[in-house]
């Protein structure tokens, strides 16, 4: 395999979901750092040579570049054990993987970064109208969680997969964002579980 | 495998999806059809049986359910050539995937929604004040989406995969959102190749 390079801003759980697998799966990984407060991200050489998007994590391998924080994932944690045999196992964690980019990310992710790095203070207008339903949507879905993890110890089958890593990834620091943790007992247990992993790093790593 | 049941709203572009997917892959689904503007999907039968999120589409595979337009193609396109053998071009397919839902869809699909279904004059404050950032939104998506057909066929490697699927279901009728294809004549070109795929079958089929 060609030498991985994690082009990220260290504090972003979408950066983070990467740098997990790759530790679980022990797979080395060469990191490099982006001020995104600064519009890193945003330079014409960024965005001709890394992701025309504009946004990071961006995995590099070799000379190809792959966008898409659960997509490198996919990609990094191929043929272990994290990504599941069965057909549809596999399509359940995808499930999972796609759920938290629509319904949890833009929420619980957004709601952390607004409150977390931009600061209550400095909202727009047009932020601080969407607050109290991500607030709301980001509650919702820890909710869901915790309904589908009670009485079972992973989203997927019997061991940990993807679906519990991207999920893990922004769910861990949801009260960074003002969200309570505290009412899901269930999400609770979880994350013990996932921190428990051989291999596990934390966000801070 | 057992027999698949759609779980839909058949004018849903993410319904299209699986359907499309099932008519390439050649495979047969039963179509369970719900009226979203009844709120047929948010009863609580439908919320304990089918999906806790409350949405479609559904797969339904024997006992088991799978929510997550992406994901439900991901299981029927299974063993097929339009999900990529080469571990890179599976995850570059995913990544579109992801993008669609995360960048594509909210914007596009949203759009058309409102102006569709719920009808500009019905809009709500919060919802006319989004629309403007999400024809932006969905205007850079096709954009993007150009550039990278341009001198290229298809999202992914040689041949269709389930990221020009999942693409093409909102992009062909992203004008009944507002949103001009004319402008994009990659996009144009990629559109009427996906029309002549053998076993292509339209939304209103």
């Amino acid at each position: 395999m060609s030498e991985l390079v994690l082009h990220e801003y260290a504090a972003s759980g979408n950066c983070y979901k990467i740098r997990l697998t790759a530790a679980l799966a022990g797979k080395a990984l060469v990191r490099r750092e982006y001020d995104i407060m600064q519009g890193e991200t945003r330079t014409a050489d960024f965005l001709a040579k890394v992701n025309a998007n504009g946004r990071i994590p961006v995995l590099q391998v070799g000379e190809r570049f792959m966008p898409e924080s659960n997509a490198a994932c996919v990609y990094v944690a191929d043929g272990t054990a994290l990504i599941p045999a069965d057909p549809f196992d596999r399509a359940d964690m995808l499930r999972w993987m796609f759920w938290e980019q629509y319904n949890h990310e833009p929420n619980i992710a957004t709601v952390r970064f607004w409150m977390g790095w931009i600061g209550e203070a400095n909202l727009n207008d047009l932020q601080r109208a969407l607050l109290p339903g991500k607030c709301e949507a980001g509650t919702a879905a820890l909710r869901l969680m915790d309904e589908h993890l009670a009485g079972r110890e992973w989203f997927v089958g019997d061991g940990p997969t993807l679906a519990d890593i991207c999920l893990y990834a922004y769910t861990h620091v949801a009260e960074e964002g003002g969200f309570a943790l505290a009412p899901w007992p269930a999400v609770r247990g979880w994350i013990a579980r996932v921190e428990a992993l051989k291999g596990y790093i934390p966000i801070t790593a």
